[in-house]
């Protein structure tokens, strides 16, 4: 079945935000059999919205939008869709009645305005919105679907997820996509490719190798008539990658490094802490994003300045002697605040950036150390030397190497 | 001028990827005279690719590609517009030597493949790249334009400002049109609304007024002939707006809480330090993201456990007496690591986020404190009980709270 996404609204064309509702659903379509074929951004303009949605009903099979359901002049999502299947939208009374209980129950009255979240065509049926005033609309016109969704995300994600997804795995007969990804560090791409290579140059399931930022990452790409079926492909090739290259395997599909350590951390009673320099934050906040991080998590050390690493237990000899970029520096920041919170692990890292000079080593060097009773992992590291790339290249790299401390224990 | 942008890339269409390179490009083309209609992603598939060009070289007056100008199979943009003009491409010998230059350079020789970024129509020019091996093109044919441009940022960007927006300067003579933001805090929408109201309802220059977690932003919209032209028009009402409004003034445009502070600090030579629990390092790691941070900020402690800021010379007894989510608490916390590091100004921010209970206070209760030479500013908020939401709002609160107090020094 072949797909479009409309992604709705001026502000999106005006550059004020990305659109990231129309990477979300994409993401989705390919394990319900739809192939996606465009994404397009329209404005809040009616002519353009339903010759959007006409060009769509030509090439396409389903069309989904996202956004122009709200109760204004300039929400003309349902509209486009009634102008361009030559249809008259109706008021719904049953649902107005909805509406003014929702207003009363805030203790106001129903705008006027809202009456067009009543509005219905012949061909649509409403897809309740549970978190919101704007329902969505599912049109049924000539074996081709077109799904409107609210551009809110926290009302759009669990309506396609409670609602649409599952009806269109009742109707969509298509093979389906399932992708397995499978996350390494540790290795070069070359000998990760070698390590595997008999799954390579197979059409299904196909293994696919990518470098990223945070490691080798390979992707196992699978067809079949549903989603069981596909991931009986993808299984044995899974089983046999990650047995091969067990220790080096740090996490699955979405899996950020600071969910990996946060789970490893949990299951295992473990507890962290951080003092780092020159990713100057990017660590402890990664760690926090993680909903149960107070459960590992005792808090960390953003020293910009030596004295607040001398405060926190760092002897002030080791970076009088060895400077504050150093691999010893950074064992040592590692140990003095694992011991100063009575952590089971503690992380230090220092490095480089912009125009400091010291001592004439160059910019982009860094270390970390990871401490753990009776052992320090140590690393030298040489990244581009800009703010935002180290930042996240040395939390990442020092998340994924706790990650593979954890695992061999 | 009617514009559209393509955005190329299967990944982009299986929503591995946001697609900010088209809300980067159209940030841009307002101020260029161009009003945007479409932005579209479109797969590496050549069919598709040309008849997208087909269709906007009918309805657009200039098309904008980003991606699918790198070396490999997939990369078809060129044969695309090739295809959609009907015309055919030729090597350029002397790009084919610049290319083997680049890769002499780097001690390899070319790969076959990329003898494609040699590749030019009669209609095209190359769009010189400083920063990689795609050039662009900028084709011109019966009044109408395509520019592509390559698909890394690093890439893109450059070329767009240096050399794309230079010729449409030249070239464009519509209208341009120009928009001033300026963000208050401190005063509710109403509030402003009333301090300004007789510049609202104007055609030109229009004000708008957005209510946004990091305050109340005005934008003042402004057409005419050229730049120099709509600033005229928007300087007589951005004076009396900011005259009027001055206490509550952070930040323009897009500037961030944090740029606004790090500028404010360097100009009076002051440093800051901060120690936060609830927003987990978000503060810490904003204040980082300032490129020349390492001049007025000292550093940060991330405190989960109460052990940290202790350490840090918060008394223990005030944690005891009062929790660690109060007021009490907050103030400690600024006014120790302020004199902990020597620095002018201490933040201290507390809060209870998730499902903690703490006497029975609500989750979503957060204190601030700043702490500067004899003075204390605190503040009680209450925010959605949502770890994301909680980092930002407490980090750009406090950001600005700073600001406004260095202000009115």
């Amino acid at each position: 079945m072949k797909g479009e996404i409309l992604s709705v609204g001026t502000e999106l064309l005006m550059g004020e935000l990305a659109d990231t509702n129309g990477s979300w659903v994409a993401a989705r379509l390919p394990a319900l059999g739809i192939q996606l074929q465009y994404v397009t951004i329209v404005g809040d303009n009616l002519d353009m919205l339903a010759d959007a949605f006409s060009r769509g009903l030509q090439r396409s099979d389903i069309i989904f939008t996202t956004g122009g359901l709200g109760p204004t002049q300039d929400d003309l999502t349902r509209e486009g869709v009634a102008k361009a299947v030559g249809e008259t939208p109706v008021v719904q009374q049953e649902v107005v009645r909805d509406l003014e209980r929702y207003f009363q129950g805030r203790g106001t009255a129903m705008p006027a305005t809202n009456i067009k979240q009543a509005y219905l065509i012949p061909s649509a049926r409403f897809i309740p919105n549970p978190n919101g005033t704007a329902p969505g609309w599912w049109t049924q016109r000539n074996g081709k679907i077109i799904v409107n969704m609210p551009g809110p995300p926290g009302e759009m994600h669990p309506m396609f997820e409670d609602q649409v997804a599952p009806k269109l795995r009742e109707i969509v007969k298509d093979e389906v996509t399932i992708t397995r990804n499978i996350k390494t560090i540790g290795l070069g791409e070359g000998a990760v490719d070698e390590t595997v290579s008999e799954f390579f140059g197979k059409e299904n399931p196909y293994l696919g190798i990518y470098a990223k930022q945070d490691g080798v990452h390979l992707r196992i790409i699978a067809r079949a008539k549903d989603a069981a079926a596909a991931q009986k492909l993808i299984q044995p090739v899974e089983q046999a990658i990650v047995s091969r290259l067990a220790p080096y395997v740090w996490g699955y599909d979405e899996e950020t490094p600071e969910q990996a350590v946060g789970q490893a951390l949990v299951q295992r009673g473990l507890t962290l802490a951080t003092m780092e320099s020159v990713s100057g934050g990017y660590l402890v906040n990664s760690i926090t994003e993680v909903p149960d991080c107070a459960s590992f998590f005792k808090g960390g050390v953003v020293a910009v300045d030596d004295g607040l690493k001398i405060a926190n237990g760092v002897p002030a000899e080791v970076i009088q002697k060895h400077g504050a970029v150093s691999q010893q520096a950074a064992t040592a920041m590692a140990q003095a605040i694992r011991r100063t919170l009575g952590a089971d692990f503690g992380i230090g890292v220092v490095g480089m950036v912009g125009s400091r000079s010291d001592g004439g080593r160059q910019v982009g060097l860094a270390y970390l150390a990871i401490a753990a009773q009776g052992q320090v992992k140590e690393m030298e590291l040489r990244i581009p030397p800009r703010r935002a790339v180290m930042k996240r290249r040395l939390a990442n790299t020092a998340l994924i190497e706790l990650k593979r401390m954890i695992n061999a224990l």
